[in-house]
């Protein structure tokens, strides 16, 4: 059993958070060495919150800030691109000590979606709101806007012109396997009050449709947390995702089948997932602090910690 | 126990349809005549798609497009408006033998928005797409468009103007408070082959803040179908829906928990649903052709009809 699968003990604060799972060709040390840094300084951010008492709904959305921060994942600064050469951007947080969501989907100009996430939840008036009219409503707000070029990156838009390459040979196009990796950012943190959340944030599919809705603001898809059982984020190939609720079916196999959160998250992608041809993988996390990371794709970048243990980063099956 | 709650021969088809649950006055039986009747209309729709042999997923569409259809209801033709006297359409549908499902959120100019859901889930590329860019691709598909004229109603715009005038007078707009009944349709459908399937349609909450997007378009929310367990479509206060993923919810107490269909509906209602303060119903079918209807509002509009029984229709808990 891996060290993070033991309860902490109580009062103690916990934090996982990933920067997106897929087909990852194994590279160098020196090459996965900017990776390994960047998950860190996420996970430095959360930290930091959770140390000095701050709520696990903070620390997840500090740890995501820093993920879309980074033009290395795709969420935020580095988000890919859509087929019109656009960018469309997702994101959805939840507070497991209220069930509060929020969450947006198909914005273009908050330089955080997931602050805006944060700010629809704390209106608490909606749960999910999308494109323009969310934007403007966000602006209003005092959420931060940039100009969509700042999402772009040149490593993602020739990720989009090798993705069109490709798809002229195709009649449909196959992102399970696509050689890029998939996006999408999150994280999932216990307080030491004893409460948990999870945030999710990304650009999407590398040339997806314009409209195209993925999981990661879903509640129950791509984000969801619950006292009772688990905080989630999920990452991966989101229409999979969606048809399976597997946030939801993490948090539903433990409260209602009974199983501990390692055996719950496995069968979400072994069962949930995997028989839909779905490929990703997810973070999760209890109130008891134990951490669950199951994948079925070739890596998941991600990271983790618990009060009192060393931060650790993996992006394949070793860890350091 | 009721009629419909006992297991139906194999290949024998059921169909069960809502019209909406909330805040229903008591009024006349000549008040309530033509909703019995539109009701039921829209149970023959489906069940001539039924006996002939159709699918359930064909089924609940042309159930579905019947309810769009009528003014009487919060859905195509009749639905509600938006603040800014707009109307912005939700609508999903998912087929529970192969888990595919389509959805639109936020979309204008469709006449009967479940077809267009209908067409992202034959597409197969995206579950949900949202918006302007949504419409494109449904139009550029055949999908059938109209002036957004089409869905107004005097009544519906009446509503719009008293909900306004509450408005003024209030800090916090209290959809559950509204004195007008809350609105989205939707049917689930067992089939001769066995399958079952589940479709849901809205114009969201009058009043709505623009860009806001309920649970009808939200798998595990609104609408899920799973032949492993059962098929949902849920009304009422959408937010509550979605952070509770309330029709997955009734799924994944039947097939973790080992519920039967009717306890597992009644406890998604009143353990998953109502602490969180919300308010509203669901009809819910499995495989056996069982049918569950509950809700915690005053009344939800609804119909069924199990092969060789009698079609029903009820607004309250005395059905006709």
């Amino acid at each position: 059993m891996p060290s993070h699968d033991t309860p902490l003990p109580p009062g103690r604060h916990a934090l996982a958070l990933h920067g997106g799972a897929g087909t990852i060709a194994r590279s160098s040390a020196e090459a996965e060495a900017p990776y390994h840094a960047a998950l860190r300084a996420a996970l430095a951010a959360g930290d930091a919150v959770l140390s000095s008492g701050g709520t696990a709904l903070q620390a997840v959305v500090a740890a995501v800030v820093a993920l879309e921060d980074c033009p290395l994942f795709n969420a935020g600064h580095g988000a890919v691109f859509t087929a019109d050469e656009t960018h469309e951007l997702d994101a959805g947080v939840m507070d497991g000590r209220t069930l509060a969501a929020g969450a947006l989907a198909g914005v273009t100009t908050l330089r955080n979606p997931i602050l805006g996430a944060l700010e629809v939840l704390r209106d608490g008036h909606c749960v999910l709101m999308g494109g323009a009219a969310a934007e403007r409503w966000c602006a209003a707000r005092g959420v931060a806007s940039v100009e969509p070029g700042y999402f772009s990156t040149a490593q993602r838009r020739a990720q989009l012109h090798a993705a069109r390459a490709r798809d002229r040979d195709r009649a449909v196009l196959d992102h399970t396997g696509a050689s890029t990796k998939m996006g999408t950012v999150g994280a999932v943190a216990l307080d030491r009050h004893g409460h948990i959340a999870a945030a999710t944030s990304t650009g999407g599919m590398t040339n997806k449709r314009p409209g195209r809705i993925g999981d990661t603001p879903l509640v129950g898809a791509g984000v969801y947390a619950h006292d009772a059982g688990c905080a989630v984020s999920t990452t991966g190939t989101g229409e999979h995702f969606i048809r399976g609720c597997v946030a939801h079916d993490v948090h539903a196999r433990m409260v209602y089948a009974g199983l501990p959160l390692a055996d719950a998250a496995h069968r979400a992608i072994t069962e949930s997932l995997a028989p839909l041809g779905g490929s990703g993988g997810l973070v999760a996390i209890d109130r008891q602090g134990r951490i669950a990371m199951p994948y079925n794709s070739d890596g998941m970048y991600r990271a983790w910690l618990r009060e009192g243990e060393s931060a650790r980063s993996a992006v394949f099956d070793d860890a350091i």
